[in-house]
């Protein structure tokens, strides 16, 4: 983003005048822009009407006293370019583009895009086709429909693609604090990467959520994202159109495209970026991330005032990686002291009803066992008594303060969370967030968040100590040609990748390169129109002798005449036969127009096929990252020693792919594609036993 | 359950009079039968009180006008035991024991509730250390705290082993309608398997929620789930204590044992019960199940107003299972004349804002869109705006009661749901709720119970069709002895599986045995002291002929003799070497205290030990259960034909699985547990290569 367009934005988003152009959307966005407390100028543009919700009209743009910090720009398409052409050239600020009929409509639509693209300058644009931007700490709103939320001084930063999802999440009953909320539309000149660049520099902001159905600019996001990370700002994302189905909705829906899935988890896991599918936990994320500090670790203090609870703390975490530290020594004494009879000393603790309700018997339990947990979060199940029902309310209360006392005593991120979402009302919420506390409604939805935000705050130190290298965008040609195996092979052989021994000659020459490999072998005849060997019949495996081979060459040259006639070559790779390995692993290093070049891991043989057991990473990436992916795959098991198996040297083998992602980068102008599928794996070596390479053609 | 204990618990579910027996909880118990609206008489019973809660005190239980239908018992444990006593004397109808310090309070708690059970003779009783009862249909209520909840004359029946979840779930704000509430506690006399079969005859009990901690008698319960399925009624469970320290945490809670995860859920599979993992999840299923009929099928009509909200459905629909019909032939032309331009026809089905709220235009769309759908259940999402903040609600409820009135005219299930789950106030769910329409809270939510309530009808009649055969509890010995390899190969072979071919003999005669059979065969030495042949050195595969067998035998002796000196026999068993199968399984059969026998069934090799593959049935099954598992697990794919591959015969090892079994439960007196391990699976045939059978001593 230029400077200009960074100053328009900060215009727009604490503007002080904001101009109102159009009729009916118009008159509810004044409202709402009064709803949100604008104290600023607003002035109302249209030439027909004489007021627009009690504000005068002026006629036209020109008429206006000044240049608009902000505008509200609700009028037909065309129109709309024209006032965006207009408003540039009186030096207004910031606009938001309510107006729809542009890329989402169709080729009339994308040509006026381009010239609103042509007409905005140096301004600042929200939309096309969106609802708008609401600024909680500023108060200011430019939003066409009713909207609710608050702020404590701080919040969330949620920018959506989802217009009705951006009001839908306004219209939530979670006291999420909030500082903006940004509805994206078509993401025309601004979109979410510029967001969160903006943003992320705000202090008012304490986590920012993205609804994201696609991203225009991956490298763009990237260095966006990981400034976000350096300014300690949790970024959460809802990515949505992940369905064969959502996909196509989506791409019809803002004309956004959606990549792929994994591509963006990578993509995600590369930035420290939180990824979320649902939304109730994307609010309860970020409303955790925006109260608290993220916790360091993964060991929590548990607290319960019923058996039930403490089972249901227990059953999720276990499934989600959160461990409940064991309480030792003199502090099961200590502890024993304090608690009634009935209660024992654990992690979760259920402290029992007789104490209940009774700080000067809860607070000293929370302090001591939050000392003898040594935990990094702090979390107390509490379902409030419904409104109007609550007699019993000053109970709970009187603990949730004895526990927010201890948490914030101890330093401990801390929250208060219900079994079922909504048992902890309004004021509870606001009280709690006053002290500290986070308020979660859902007793997993609660836990996911702290491991999330435990493993964000993990991922940021990693990441931080060797940021990756940025992302390239990748051109992809999809004319493409296929190079032969013992072409493929020697790529990989000269970026220091073992192959098979073997040598690529004439059927006659076959028996003495065998002969001077050494039985067993591998014979596969090589052209450039059998992209799948084994289905012509052109390899054969486990030749034990010269007759054999002699077979073999027979058999194939038969098999392939009969597969596919122009097939047919003089040219055999013999090799020697591989022994079985420890493991097979799959390598593919692709190109996608949108993340660039990105390298797949998997465990080869049926377990990639049956359970999908494959690993993306973004490249360039880091001799460690590979290691990791490696582990991080199920076979990854078979690898380090599994069941009494010699364990394989995974540094060696990240190394070697380490150095084939290099020299992909490196020549991405001519590679299209490479795939070793296998790699075979032995204890101390490596060896890439078939090798699949496309180069532009 | 006698029928004595039936009547009076019909006595205590709808009592003409409530004695109350206590002090302070006595008093709170009051008040909540008179916040429930209970219109029978109300006795006090406190010696050293005038009144409690208005109401004056009888001294004494025999001081009571009649002996009364119910009684909330809330006095010390002894007191309450010698109070049961004198109510069964009287002829009392059913208590809520409220009282503590029973089992869950050791063993002088267990002696105590062994008194109790004794004094309780046939009435019926909800507890010890439970919360009690509340019924929400007929107005009376036993229950020691505030509760909330209501009902439109149906509803859920709930019952759970702790009473803190049992209260937050009458603070809930879900509009689930409610039958009954009942706390459990210890189950002394009444356990869950009783309420069940009760409950499950009531008319107004349209689905049956249970929370489970431990069950006290399983065939009971297999017996009662399965009577509800005959009456129609869907049983919703949440099991917790499923993590390690859960488990724990439940046991030292009331007492009541947690089971492995994997044999509850093969009892739930079983009796069609509906297993769900999370509060939220459990309430909002019950409450589809409440509202609407369970869909045949898991095609699904989908409808929204906004893009994101589609591809929200989508997204996660196909996670779990549910279709979208495509819209096809002329009733696309049909749609595309009754939707604004902007709108595309396809199924999720976002009918855009130009007609949102404008029923006369979104009643025939819906109409439309459903007949051409040809779904099993309809969902429409809508966020309603939060309440004060409603100016535009009118228009969510007029596409709410036009899509209502559409889907009533085809038979439909139907569901509306909110994004975020309080997006949907009491008023509109209230009013849907009187439409037939279920109000959801949650996409996710929603769908999930959608496609839980149409695997529930599918289930159904399946299992209806052929019910399977009670379960037997089993006395599990804890005394075993091992089998040698070819005993349990003899057993395995007598019951119709085959094994290779092969003898047991002693050394001098192997190599007429391995002539006989034919190299390669496999050698290993049998001794009942060899549990773990392959780490002794006891076991040579692939000996290719006399020479190498007899080298085979010399290093077998040496490396047992090293390995357990005492071991050393001369009884080798000659088999003949299995060629590579096709995938290998294991198949695991035993005996558990509380599920009686149960079969496991996993992929063998590194599938099971990677992902832990398996299947669990519990016995007696039929062949097509078996069958049905194997294809179940991961593995299944490479039976059926796996990329290329011969597909194995499943009904020939579903068969042989099933003699197994038979026979296993035939000799349960004797036989502790059979595995083999691996079968070798080929196209037409099976062979147990390796057989561990364990007898009780």
């Amino acid at each position: 983003m230029t400077p200009e367009r960074r100053k328009n934005f900060d215009r727009l988003l604490n503007p002080r005048h904001i101009a109102f152009v159009g009729g009916r959307d118009a008159i509810i966005a004044i409202n709402e822009a009064r709803r949100r407390g604008f104290k600023g100028d607003m002035w109302a543009v249209n030439p027909k009407r004489d007021a627009l919700a009690g504000l005068t009209c002026y006629a036209t743009l020109q008429d206006l006293p000044a240049a608009p910090d902000a505008v509200f720009l609700a009028i037909p398409t065309h129109a709309a370019v024209a006032a965006i052409q207009q408003l540039s050239d009186m030096g207004a600020g910031g606009i938001v583009c309510y107006a729809a009929g542009f890329k989402e409509a169709g080729e009339d639509g994308a040509r006026a895009e381009e010239a609103l693209r042509q007409a905005v300058g140096e301004m600042a644009l929200i939309g096309p086709n969106c609802y708008g931007m609401i600024n909680y700490i500023g108060n200011a709103a430019l939003w066409p429909f009713e909207h609710g939320g608050n702020s404590p001084g701080y919040g969330a930063a949620i920018i959506t693609q989802s217009g009705m999802f951006s009001s839908d999440i306004t219209m939530s009953q979670r006291s999420l604090p909030m500082a903006y909320m940004i509805s994206a539309g078509n993401q025309a000149v601004m979109g979410l990467e510029d967001y969160l660049e903006v943003l992320s520099d705000d202090p008012a902001v304490r986590a920012i959520g993205l609804h994201i159905e696609g991203l225009r600019d991956i490298p763009h996001f990237e260095r966006a994202a990981l400034k976000a990370l350096q300014n300690d700002t949790p970024v959460v994302a809802l990515k949505t159109g992940t369905s064969q189905i959502g996909s196509a909705l989506t791409i019809s829906h803002t004309g956004s495209l959606s990549g792929a899935n994994e591509l963006y988890e990578a993509l995600f896991k590369r930035t420290g970026v939180i990824s979320v599918s649902n939304p109730s936990q994307f609010l309860e994320t970020l409303k955790y991330l925006c109260v608290v500090d993220a916790p360091k670790g993964h060991r929590v203090a548990g607290f319960t005032c019923s058996g039930g609870g403490a089972t249901m703390l227990a059953d999720h975490s276990e499934k989600i990686g959160l461990t409940y530290p064991k309480i030792t020594g003199d502090h099961v004494d200590n502890l024993t002291k304090l608690l009634p009879d009935i209660a024992t000393v654990s992690n979760p603790l259920d402290y029992t009803t007789p104490i209940w309700g009774q700080p000067e018997h809860t607070y000293p339990v929370f302090s001591q066992a939050m000392t003898a947990m040594q935990a990094d979060a702090a979390v107390l199940v509490q379902d409030y008594p419904a409104v109007g029902i609550d007699d019993s309310k000053i109970y709970y209360q009187n603990d949730a303060a004895g526990f927010a006392q201890a948490a914030a005593a101890q330093d401990l991120p801390a929250a208060i969370c219900a079994t079922i979402p909504e048992n902890i009302d309004a004021e509870t919420r606001e009280f709690l967030i006053s002290k500290g506390v986070a308020p979660m409604q859902g007793i997993h939805e609660c836990l996911n968040a702290i491991t999330q935000a435990a493993s964000w705050c993990e991922g940021r130190t990693r990441i931080l100590a060797e940021p990756p290298d940025p992302l390239q965008v990748a051109v992809v040609s999809d004319r493409v040609t296929l190079v032969t195996e013992d072409a493929g092979k020697d790529w990989v052989a000269d970026v220091g990748v073992s192959i098979p021994k073997g040598r690529c000659v004439g059927a006659a020459e076959a028996q003495g390169v065998a002969q001077n490999i050494g039985y067993p072998v591998v014979l596969k005849m090589m052209s450039h129109q059998l992209a799948h060997k084994t289905e012509a019949g052109a390899v054969k495996l486990g030749i034990t002798n010269d007759e054999e081979l002699a077979g073999a060459i027979f058999a194939i040259k038969n098999d392939v005449q009969a597969y596919a006639p122009d097939a047919v070559t003089d040219r055999y790779l013999v090799e020697a036969m591989s022994p079985s390995p420890l493991a097979e692993l799959i390598i593919g290093i692709r190109c996608d127009s949108q993340f660039g070049a990105a390298l797949t891991l998997g465990s080869g043989g049926i377990l990639v096929e049956l359970i999908q057991d494959a690993q993306t990473l973004l490249l360039p990436c880091s001799v460690q990252d590979i290691k990791q992916a490696i582990k991080d795959l199920k076979a990854g098991q078979l690898l380090q020693g599994f069941r009494g198996r010699a364990p394989a040297d995974l540094d060696l083998i990240a190394q070697n792919v380490y150095q084939l992602c290099n020299a992909f980068l490196d020549q991405s102008d001519t590679l299209a594609e490479v795939e070793i599928n296998p790699l075979f794996v032995y204890a101390d070596q490596i060896c890439a036993v078939d090798v699949l390479l496309h180069k532009v053609a």
